[in-house]
């Protein structure tokens, strides 16, 4: 999944995609910190964006870039937000139009993302000066490039890829994410940035974003702090030369939904694994919930609890503060109904401890670098899953030292 | 404050109280786990109590013994929360039994409390044969050892006392508190008990535990993780001799409720203070809100975030953290509208940095043990403020090692 060896990997797997990551000086240490991913030819994209309140100027720009009626691809930096800045919007606005101008696009064909600290303004001469350096770096392989240079406190890029049949042809969707604290859905979670060679209509593009997304990204959380500048895009040219996808229904629609959601929850996965000082993958699976929303709340009410992130970190299998957690998550139903499992261990059933022995049963599972915590509510037939990781030191480390 | 030495302090403070606190083997490392508050006479008595949907046993049978006329006091585990347990509120019951035996009071007049691990079965055993010891030890001058033995990962206990003219009669109120980790209002905070020789109506005394507790306890969080077993009680015994109150208005009861608030607010600020790992008091207030439900959701949203509290932690002015959790907390306002100040040094003034040199004049002022944020959302007139502590390493070494 690395280009380091000039492999093909991530947003350029599609055909006619190309990418590049370079150093333009806005991080301090050196490491890349500028991207841009483009399609050789027009293509269509749709995108869903955080909710706060508080959002960056890219992702203004790149909303209102969104309504021309074709882009040529994005561009990226990390290490500033472009946040709460004076001049953010203009600065973004520049941003797209130096990296149209390198590839001899429309300024509102270049979608804009940035990512890092809040509040500091945007060092926008020296992206600009970047910009034919950028350009220069564009290759068919570059994928790995792009995913490395929009990493902040990330610990590896994040790439996936699908390939599936559309008609008698075989099309192609890349993927590349940054992620790993500020990590909340809602949408918010991070940038991610999906590429594919397969022609999509705007309004089929805009469905599947949104589907995606609910059915992935939205589904993750690390520290239940939505960010203010994330986005996932998706991005259609059409090079691979199969059918359009015209509706957001029906055989083709479905088999792309397949592979791009297969592109993302594995994007979203390494976000949470990439979680800033995590040492386990947790799921946690709510059923037996009176509605969705229910099973949802109570799912992500677990995964948020600082208590139950550092016990798992801890490897105690201190089922209580789950269970506690669901009690004040909103979710209706009788404690005495409910059952509880450990990494597949019942602890309890209907209330009442399984056996006297489940701890040494379930204790030595805690240490794997996988654990699920499953929590029936006997209170209904909906369900939940939600993918989160453990608090460590390294959390508090990586976040009290962040702009050091 | 200590009772070290024999001096009145806490809940002993008021005419009529005694109290004590030993240790009858629940806790392994010997320590002191079992209280007794109990008044000469008969008190009436109300309380609040957590909103957890898992609720511990104790907090069932002690509000149904709320609706005895009078109680005569309150017994409390530590170690063992008496939550999820099969014959919870048969133990529960029993503990009240065993400690109104040896009183000579009926069982319903002893209020019962536990707090500890969740789901571990409660010795009830070894709490009944330690009875007759713990009525042994009551004495006028218990309120520090009552304080001591209902600590679970506290460092200090947590008493404070207050006195006000009633009448021509100087009436007392004393109070005890414990709780640092799992804290978060909603009432669920902790267990604090409150005495005081004054005489109360019943429904003086409730309309006043309300009262206090919005205006104190409502207002802590640590962790953002509600309780199951967290309660504020009041007990009132008369014992003063002063005029009883007997509505929930009028002067006598306005001096009343400054001097029970000004007790419950010093325990609530020592509860944060003494939060799990914490190495700032925090103060987060919030102005210029569209409601007061906005102006509380947006200080509790930034009270909360992991991403604020690491920073405070790491002495760093990252004021985005901060202004993010505002944006995503549900708040009605207009980012550009906004001006924040740390520790009173105003960061930015109506969406405008206010000094490019802000951030060495709040530096150093970022290393004090008490740090403000001031948030004004320049949508309204509501405030609210909310005292938190930062995150460290500690409260992830005591969460994780919290069992072990």
């Amino acid at each position: 999944m690395s280009s380091e060896t000039g492999e093909h990997s991530g947003v350029t797997v599609p055909k006619g995609w190309r990418a590049a990551g370079i150093s333009c000086g806005i991080k301090k240490n050196g490491a890349t910190d500028l991207a841009l991913i483009v399609s050789d030819s027009p293509a269509t994209a749709a995108g869903v964006f955080t909710t706060n309140l508080v959002k960056g100027a890219p992702v203004r720009v790149t909303k209102e870039h969104l309504k021309s009626s074709t882009v040529r691809g994005v561009v990226v930096n990390s290490g500033n937000s472009n946040v709460m800045t004076e001049h953010g919007v203009r600065d973004a606005t520049r941003m797209a139009e130096a990296a149209a101008k390198v590839i001899g696009a429309d300024c509102r064909q270049l979608l804009v993302a940035s990512t890092g600290v809040i509040g500091t303004p945007l060092p926008i001469e020296k992206i600009e000066s970047a910009m034919p350096q950028l350009a220069g770096a564009l290759a068919y392989t570059g994928g790995g490039a792009a995913a490395r240079a929009i990493m902040t406190t990330d610990l590896a890029p994040k790439e996936a890829e699908a390939s599936v049949m559309i008609g008698k042809t075989r099309i192609r969707v890349g993927g590349c994410a940054k992620g790993s604290g500020m990590i909340h859905p809602n949408m918010a979670t991070m940038l991610a940035f999906v590429t594919m060679d397969v022609a999509v209509s705007k309004r089929a593009l805009a469905a599947l974003v949104k589907r995606v997304n609910e059915a992935t990204f939205a589904k993750i959380t690390v520290d239940g702090d939505t960010s203010t500048s994330d986005m996932l895009i998706l991005m259609a040219n059409g090079a691979a030369g199969a059918p359009a996808i015209t509706t957001p229904s029906g055989s083709r629609f479905e088999s792309l939904a397949a592979a791009v959601g297969s592109v993302c929850e594995r994007l979203a996965k390494m976000v949470v694994r990439d979680g800033e000082g995590a040492t386990k993958f947790v799921t946690v699976k709510v059923t037996g919930a009176r509605s969705g929303d229910d099973a949802r709340r109570c799912a992500m009410s677990i995964a948020k609890s600082n208590l139950v992130k550092t016990a798992l970190f801890g490897e105690d299998p201190n089922w209580g503060r789950a269970l506690a957690a669901a009690g004040y998550s909103g979710a209706r139903f009788d404690p005495m109904k409910t059952s509880l499992a450990l990494c597949g261990v019942p602890v309890f059933v209907r209330g009442r401890l399984n056996r006297p022995d489940w701890e040494s049963t379930v204790a030595p599972k805690m240490k794997a670098r996988e654990v699920t915590i499953q929590l029936d509510l006997g209170a209904g037939k909906a369900s939940a899953e939600v993918w989160t990781c453990d608090l460590s030191y390294d959390y508090v480390r990586i976040n009290a030292e962040y702009r050091s």
